[in-house]
């Protein structure tokens, strides 16, 4: 009897781990001898790079690096303990919380901070990168990332454009000899939960320029610059870049990354589940047990346990999913490689007494050791 | 897959018969060529009567008889649609609440009431008796009862001694030669959910005694002619009834039931489930599924679940007891034959919440599905 336990947090009650203790506990009343395999995970949420840093004995680097204003800002990545992998969130150089609501303005704010930090962690001997995309103030297609990197962007005139996604209508060729050699060399794993286009009405400036701060003018002046970007960097790199799903993430980031740095999108849960070699410890498994606080319509949308489903399916082992609460939405799960889901909550009570850490735990240790028991008694 | 369904109801909120459909649906959603025995149960607690003559086809019978202090009472019984079975409780002829509280008085009152009853059947045709103890306010040992029947308790002097448990000790020998001849063909199921002897420190006297009206002198008074009775009635019976668990129910009535009328006693359950034909329709069943509103401590002192389990045990079918809620003494119920419980309760609310009919019915469709897609995975 070989299990696999991959949950999310019980967020607000318990950590994943705890929560996966419990389970194991419950499990190894009815199998004293189970092979159980317990894989904490997160959901590429926030506090992600900590908790990468943590589990492999990391550290964290900090360095200034040039703010989406252009103005001096210091930023963090995670260097994980392996001394080759970067993790990294573009929104820690080019975020919308580095830039105050009034001076919010994608026709002029950069990625360039973002392309200081690979290039540091480049120069610190890293090849492997992990990067979240989400929450950018920016609308530059990435042209201030690579440019940090040695790209230069250059317009009719042979001069190098300006920071910013105003820029970008004017580019005319761009120019790789610069470019940082040891890019060559290094993956680039995206964290990318949109699939949004470069441009259009479902592209980068229509659908997340608004809220970066740019008018309805600023948004078509952005577009047209996109679809420019676009073209010339199809025509450099020979990849039709604009409709890749997620290309419009972070401002168009996705595209730069894709296009110049090879670099593959994934959903966060995906990743995540990657890093912690989900599929590999999945070969050979009985069951597998996942779960989180609250299943939901959410669920359905890559969170963890859909993201544990996904890789289970793929080998036919069955998947349970339990939660604190389930509500009607979380029928979709069944659809989509849950093989059943359980609330663990006893009875009628208020939230906050449900969220007690001792009484989700022992919940989870009851639900288990009873599920398996079922298990056990149907295949004698 | 055959699969037996036998639920309580879920109380206040729905009926046995309604928590079966939802559960059998649920199964259907998963196999829809599942065979489902539905066996609505009743746990022999108040309403079991008209559930049986409703459930039978038959009709409620009733008659002017002796109530338990002489006075005249009027009280009923079933006949069920067979027109051979009646069910009785003996409360309709002898129960607490036929006296009022001031006038409570073991050493007085009487079960002749009860002997009317069963004579009304027997003239009626009636072979089989079914008839639940409890909530008698007598002491009498069913002394009163048997003389209804035709039995003459007598005295040192040769008379036939008075009603109530005073007389009990004056009883030196009987006379079973009036004793209505159909006795003989009759079989007297009792639902008797009391383990207690007729006489000693957990016996009938000093156990039940008091709740009854009767003074620490009354009780042992009613104790040595509980001993007397016995010993007259072991002579005659050549039964050592004393000691029977049951003996002291009812103010002794299990004795005269087991000793004169050649009665079983067994749990309400336990008779309960009999009468439905549970242990014949599980087998080949691969499956039981139970439940009541609340799984508890007192679920394992022989509430529906706890019976359905022991039947299922003994042939070695697995059973799941789904509830609306289940507290901690529930894990008492894995050491009674219940494989694995759940509660189906979504996450937290307030009990009227939870206890909503449609909620509940939803969630035992939703609950009984998840359990068997899991079972179903297992099993490919």
């Amino acid at each position: 009897m070989k299990v696999v336990i991959a949950i999310d947090s019980f967020k607000g009650s318990i950590t994943s781990a705890e929560g996966s203790e419990a389970i194991a506990d419950g499990i190894r009343r009815v199998y004293p001898d189970a092979e159980i395999v317990s894989l904490p995970v997160a959901d590429g949420g926030e506090g992600t790079v900590d908790a990468l840093v943590a589990a492999c004995g990391g550290r964290i680097v900090s360095l200034p690096i040039t703010g989406p204003l252009g103005q001096p800002v210091t930023a963090s990545y995670g260097l994980l303990g392996d001394g080759r992998t970067a993790v990294l969130e573009v929104a820690a150089a080019c975020g919308l919380p580095l830039v105050p609501p009034e001076a919010r303005n994608p026709l002029r704010t950069t990625t360039f901070g973002v392309g200081e930090l690979i290039a540091s962690a480049v120069r610190h001997g890293v090849r492997d990168f992990i990067i979240g995309l989400g929450g950018s103030a920016t609308n530059d297609a990435g042209t201030g990332m690579l440019q940090a990197l040695g790209y230069r962007f250059l317009d009719s005139a042979g001069q190098e454009v300006a920071h910013g996604g105003a820029a970008l209508s004017g580019i005319r060729t761009l120019d790789a000899a610069g470019a940082m050699p040891e890019l060559k060399d290094c993956r680039f794993r995206i964290a990318c939960d949109v699939d949004n286009p470069l441009y259009g009405p479902e592209g980068a400036a229509y659908v997340f320029g608004p809220q970066k701060g740019a008018s309805p003018k600023d948004v078509r002046l952005l577009d047209q610059g996109l679809q420019q970007w676009a073209s010339v960097a199809s025509a450099v790199t020979g990849l039709e870049l604009a409709a890749v799903p997620g290309a419009g993430a972070a401002g168009g980031l996705g595209a730069a990354f894709v296009g110049f740095l090879g670099g593959t999108l994934q959903s966060g849960i995906g990743l995540a589940l990657e890093l912690i070699g989900l599929e590999r410890h999945l070969e050979g498994a009985h069951l597998v047990l996942t779960g989180e606080g609250r299943l939901d319509g959410q669920t359905s949308r890559g969170k963890v346990p859909y993201g544990v489903a996904q890789l289970a399916r793929q080998q036919g082992i069955p998947v349970i999913a339990l939660a604190g609460s389930v509500d009607l939405a979380a029928e979709a799960l069944n659809d989509h490689g849950i093989t059943a889901y359980f609330p663990i909550i006893s009875g009628p009570m208020a939230l906050e007494q449900a969220m007690d850490p001792e009484r989700t735990k022992s919940r989870l240790r009851t639900t288990a050791e009873q599920l398996l028991r079922l298990l056990q008694a149907v295949q004698r």
